[in-house]
């Protein structure tokens, strides 16, 4: 199979020397790249500059990418010629579209004019005390997967941080129809650590449970291969 | 000498998943940590996680800091105790208050009550179309280096973006003045690259020009030895 998988964390300009970034460290993607390598797949990972990367691969290739506007343009020719997505990227909910000081803010009669202003210096002054961020909200990316490809096999991911075990599912079952996807994966930040990861594999009818990277990956390999029968 | 040297760039979180990070590789603290330890000096490097380090060294000391807050605490008692600042780090202007969606900031007759507020939530939601980040302005550690300690020399860096060289020495002089340092190493971010790194080195009534990283060690390991005799 061709197996596309995303990783790291996207990081998105505020001018030419601060972003925001999205953390991630790129080991989950990495662990479920060598799974598959492993069972003889051709994967192609998407990842950032910092995240973690699997070893080299005859039948690896890795695509870099800095922030959701490249993902996007790279990541739909590859939907295409995939077998199967993995999408296990943390990608930006929202991007910089104008910072300026309070004052300018509090002497607006309608804050939304700021939505379609820009900055035209490279780097902020930062002489005012106070600053106010605009920012919009990025294309959902797994949202698009099954329009540019209703074939190939979607896994999403879910990542909340201090919430139950109910509500995770709940989210993760809401992602799973929303996007069409075949699986989410649903994990609390604070069930990860760097030897520990805990999480909820969610399906339209079943439910399995794992508490590593290593054991997401092997069922991720298992139901993918199993599909392919 | 005991020398202190700044490194990396800072990161202020926004939530548990999202931080705004300075950028910075730490490739120049780490050329001059090395230049020193050549020397015979004893090396204290204050960086972060991800920046470059030099190569272990019995006389070099490491301290990892993220944000502005830990590298405030880090930095007093050092400051106290060491002979030379060296103060490269891209520090964080800005920390993260307060972040909600645009209509709440519509609706509010005092914008500058999103200064006093912050959010609950572990991570921000992302159903909202846009969002507004509230920002205040982080202590300016430069200005604080003499107070600690009036005896040390401190070297202080300026990075500006695309402007021209007397607007760099003038802004590297306001600066020199402003927090009392001894030299203040201005760059242009567009005449940096990997293997290039233009810079002035403005003293109160001379100018030194480098064009490399490893110039502007040297440079600052003659200036400081040369003080010493």
């Amino acid at each position: 199979m061709n197996i596309l998988i995303t990783s790291g964390g996207t990081s998105e300009k505020i001018d030419r020397v601060r972003s925001i970034t999205n953390h991630s460290t790129g080991r989950l993607g990495a662990a479920i790249a060598e799974k598959f390598l492993a069972k003889g797949d051709q994967v192609t990972l998407v990842t950032t500059r910092k995240a973690l990367k699997p070893a080299a691969h005859e039948h690896l290739r890795i695509e870099i990418v800095e922030n959701v506007a490249e993902l996007l343009a790279v990541l739909e020719p590859l939907v295409k010629t995939h077998d199967a997505l993995i999408h296990s990227m943390a990608v930006s909910d929202y991007t910089p579209v104008y910072m300026t000081g309070l004052e300018e803010v509090a002497a607006s009669s309608d804050v939304a004019e700021f939505l379609d202003r820009s900055n035209s210096e490279s780097k902020i002054s930062s002489q005012e005390e106070s600053q106010v961020l605009f920012l919009k909200k990025t294309p959902k990316i797994i949202s698009k997967v099954k329009e540019w490809n209703p074939h190939i096999r979607l896994i999403g991911f879910k990542l909340l941080v201090d919430v139950s075990k109910e509500k995770l599912i709940e989210t993760a079952r809401a992602s799973l129809d929303k996007n069409q996807a075949d699986i989410i994966v649903a994990n609390d930040l604070l069930d990860i650590s760097e030897d520990r990861h805990q999480a909820y594999l969610v399906r339209k009818d079943s439910l399995e449970e794992a508490q590593s990277k290593e054991e997401i990956a092997q069922l991720l390999v298992h139901y993918l291969h199993a599909k392919e029968l």
